[in-house]
């Protein structure tokens, strides 16, 4: 099914092998076949394998990489899936809405959904690099699924929905200028970080936050690269007034 | 939630320890308490507790019934869950159909999910037993989900349904700061303007083709109040470091 094949399961240091192999047979199951790994605590092994039950495959192709921003390097779409709110109000999406989004969606060539640890989860600064947060809808007094189990049903839904999009095919946006990877994000929030560090905006103790709530304001919008080009346009600018003072 | 009480989960034959904690987990996060087994091979088992992950409280109070019939005696309304196509054709329902159907009836007071064995399912005279064949979207290829990963899969249908039902579908975000007003939109807009012209950006010739990308970009975000506070403080820098040159 080439509908889901430019989505890869990114799993963010997961600690017991046995669920990488339950979420690669979660995964076949449904017919994805990308998985990555960030700095899994034990990879390859015998229990990965067992718990795969046929989908070693996946297993086989999996990439492993030391951060998660590596991973999703080449993605213009990042959705982090966490089962606790955050302090800062993250863009939420349901599997079924992420999913009918992923599906109908013709301008993101890769596309990512992240799971962090079974104990914790994603950290804040991993979320920075996310456009949405997925959130499973589910039980308020006992809300953390297994991680195998959360993608499931994520890729249950994203099955759904590719099967209900072939039954009444949908018309493409060919002309589409092409999303900004998270590669161009980093560098545009670095070119931001520096402006704003030039323009006097920058206070070393509050820049964290400050950055955090701006990536949660641009990360919103999943830019295309032309977008990208003009706020850069600006900061450059900005920044260049600033030089000839 | 009692919407969901009256439906028990059956688990035939069950090899696995780990499975049946595993699939208390699955459906505690999904607000379902009714577990029962039919002659599990090994339980109660300290694997199936380290599985279910403080879902214990299930397992303590699952019923063991020597016979699927006698799991089933008091329900009115039995589902099988199957992978496999029978020769004899069932009637068959989709997770998603299933889960509206159950939520939707009224008229049955005791109702039962049944998944067979972890490598053959459901015998044919125990389907005798089921009003309707319960199957998973699925890989035509791999179609074998782990028992715990189809728990987990209709359950989360039966979830969603009850909350569609209660009409609690979203989650509540109380504490959400208010959305921006057009009016708030528009004096954002204008100051915008003013800090591009002020720092040179703006050519007059392309200045509404200009602003009209940056509307496109920044509408897309449906920005809160505070978020137009901090991005209307960079404007005002960038201003103020114009003014000083």
């Amino acid at each position: 099914m080439p509908l889901l094949s430019h989505i890869k399961i990114v799993l963010v240091e997961t600690s017991h092998p046995g669920n990488i192999g339950a979420v690669a047979r979660a995964m076949k199951n449904m017919c994805m076949t990308n998985l990555c790994l960030v700095s899994p605590k034990t990879f390859p092994c015998a229990e990965a394998t067992s718990r795969a039950s046929g989908a070693d495959d996946i297993l086989a192709k999996v990439i492993i990489y030391p951060t998660l921003q590596e991973a999703i390097a080449d993605c213009q779409l990042v959705i982090g899936a966490s089962a606790r709110s955050r302090t800062i109000n993250w863009p939420e999406l349901a599997p079924r809405e992420c999913a009918e989004k992923i599906i109908k969606n013709t301008t993101h060539d890769k596309i990512a959904i992240v799971f962090g640890r079974e104990n914790s989860g994603l950290k804040n600064h991993e979320m920075d690099l996310c456009h949405y947060l997925l959130r499973i809808p589910c039980n308020k007094e006992y809300s953390s699924l297994n991680i195998a189990a959360a993608v499931q049903v994520v890729c249950y839904e994203l099955f759904i929905a590719s099967t209900l999009k072939k039954e009444n095919a949908v018309i493409c946006d060919d002309n589409k200028t092409q999303k900004a990877t998270g590669l161009q994000m980093e560098s545009f929030y670095s070119h931001l970080h520096q402006t704003l560090t030039d323009i006097g905006f920058m206070h070393p103790d509050k820049s964290k936050s400050i950055m955090r709530r701006l990536r949660r304001i641009y990360n919103r919008i999943e830019m295309d690269t032309k977008e990208v080009d003009i706020l850069r346009g600006i900061f450059k600018m900005s920044q260049d007034h600033q030089r000839d003072k």
